[in-house]
């Protein structure tokens, strides 16, 4: 693979099958798989179907074949978000993340010059999420973890994460926020799918605004930390979040740094589907800020984002930031 | 006032004093009003002040000569959204919105080449929505209503609230709708006033999309309805939302239009407080759907929204559209 290749940085795994569950807690939400069609497995939680997925979740071969014809050199692999489980208890949360990040380190190593991993800690608990940390950069050699925009529904902003920012930052793990349980589902008027269509965009947007207006980006300016979904609604918020800055004094005395700052401490994928909304990432965080992200394999993935980007017509040297120097500086700076 | 003159669709309005409560329910919100520092009233809502504000809110000839100093010809009032009541009894909120309707009416008698009035119904009761909605603009003279992005937490893109809709679009009466009350609040990280700053463009991005995929748009093509703030976050959930049509068949099923084609049929301020961020509005949206809007005369209004669109050096016909004629076909198309 050419070291400059394009870098997926927003892809998903999901273990072809999970160990039992061996905690203590009745009824825990522990997740299983079981057979489905040809190559599909069915994830199961709490005695149902949570979604069917095919073996491109697990099976390093076929992904490879898909980015040989994706034109992808690289995928960051993360897991299916459902699967961080901040929602069980702290014990049975480490045991699966722990789980999950061998699974992705044994896929890594599979072929370590087409993987890079992303593993999980049970952010639930902040210690143990250190310690998970700690266990998935320094024994696995996963190069960060993925989490959820919100902690059972508090903001990944709240003063309480502190602790394990700053550890991310201090061992120079790259963080991934992906949408998660999203804020904003009484809203919905329709089918299920649009918790995903509709309100991740939106969730992603304010975890972005609550790790700036909470300071954590303020106060860790090596904290190396990616958005998914382009930032979902960050982009839209942030004139008016700046405008508050120049104009309103309690917002302003609130905020050690400027939010458009702030802001551009953050990366972001280009996960948004659309040239002229990528071409307003770029506006808003700089073009030093953008990666490709394409939610492979699931069904609401971008097919083809190589070809959405080279559709820009970006100067040559954008570009390659764009596919790929973007990606290796969030992940892998010193 | 040159009939082609700048329209302000995002005006504010709250009474200098309110009648005293007559209803039945025992601590009702009801809202009064009391002297502060000079030009000033706090409006008293549950023994507490809910905001201070000044004679702009109330006084017309001190709007007038504001709107002079910026180059406004004429201002859509519009009341302060939280006096939309509609967490009150439905009988409270008939007597208040009543109330606020006459107040209205009365600005706009004051100079009516001046002020445009927008009045308020109780949506937390269709029937009696309708019922002030016909009075409003039939015997009060109003261009039509403002409403909230929810009533009481549901989305107004409901199935529930079509009949006023419906009302709505066979009198020709314009609807605003304003952000109030927004999902996302327990994301937030920071004073209070992120509640506007930061959860109003989710909350009122989140009303607009649950008009196109609950098929309120689609079923009603003559409907003449405007979101604040710019749309809020629509414009960055549509290229999502239109990927997902195109390519999940319960997505395309359940929505009977193309989510642009929904978007489309709405219009929206300009309250965006950035140059490229309006720019991307006229994309989204298109050029015949932006109107400028101020917030005036709350703090955190646009302070100059004329010189933000000269300042975009737009083509003069599409800068008239914006300035007038997208506001005159919104309010007054027959």
């Amino acid at each position: 693979v050419d070291a400059h290749a394009l870098i997926d940085v927003h892809t998903h795994v999901v273990p072809a099958s999970f160990p039992a569950y061996l905690g203590r807690h009745f009824d825990a939400p522990w997740p299983s798989t079981v057979p489905a069609q040809a190559c599909h497995r069915h994830v199961m939680v709490s005695g149902k179907v949570y979604r069917t997925v095919s073996h491109q979740c697990w099976d390093c071969s076929v992904r490879i074949a898909d980015m040989e014809s994706q034109g992808v050199g690289r995928q960051v692999l993360s897991p299916m978000p459902e699967l961080l489980s901040t929602w069980m208890a702290p014990e049975d949360g480490l045991a699966l993340c722990g789980y999950l990040n061998e699974v992705i380190a044994a896929m890594v190593a599979e072929a370590p010059e087409r993987f890079i991993g992303l593993g999980a800690v049970p952010l639930q608990d902040v210690g143990l999420a250190i310690r998970e940390l700690d266990r998935a950069v320094h024994q696995l050699g996963l190069a960060g973890v993925e989490i959820g925009s919100n902690v059972n529904g508090t903001a990944i902003g709240d003063p309480s994460l502190l602790p394990f920012f700053e550890a991310a930052a201090d061992w120079g793990a790259a963080i991934f926020v992906h949408a998660l349980r999203p804020s904003g589902m009484d809203r919905l008027v329709g089918p299920p799918t649009l918790e995903q269509v509709v309100a991740f965009p939106g969730e992603i947007g304010l975890a972005g605004a609550a790790l700036i207006t909470g300071g954590t980006l303020a106060r860790l300016p090596g904290l190396r930390l990616a958005l998914s979904h382009g930032g979902g609604t960050l982009g839209a918020l942030l004139p008016r979040m700046q405008h508050a800055w120049q104009h309103l004094p309690q917002v302003r005395e609130a905020l050690p740094i400027e939010p458009l700052q702030g802001a551009r401490r953050m990366y972001v994928d280009d996960l948004v589907y659309d040239g002229p909304a990528i071409r307003r990432l770029l506006d808003v965080f700089g073009d030093d800020r953008v990666m490709v992200g394409s939610d492979y394999p699931f069904s609401i993935m971008d097919r083809d984002p190589a070809g959405r980007l080279s559709d820009l017509n970006l100067d040559e040297a954008v570009l390659q930031r764009l596919r790929h120097d973007n990606a290796e500086r969030w992940l892998f700076t010193a």
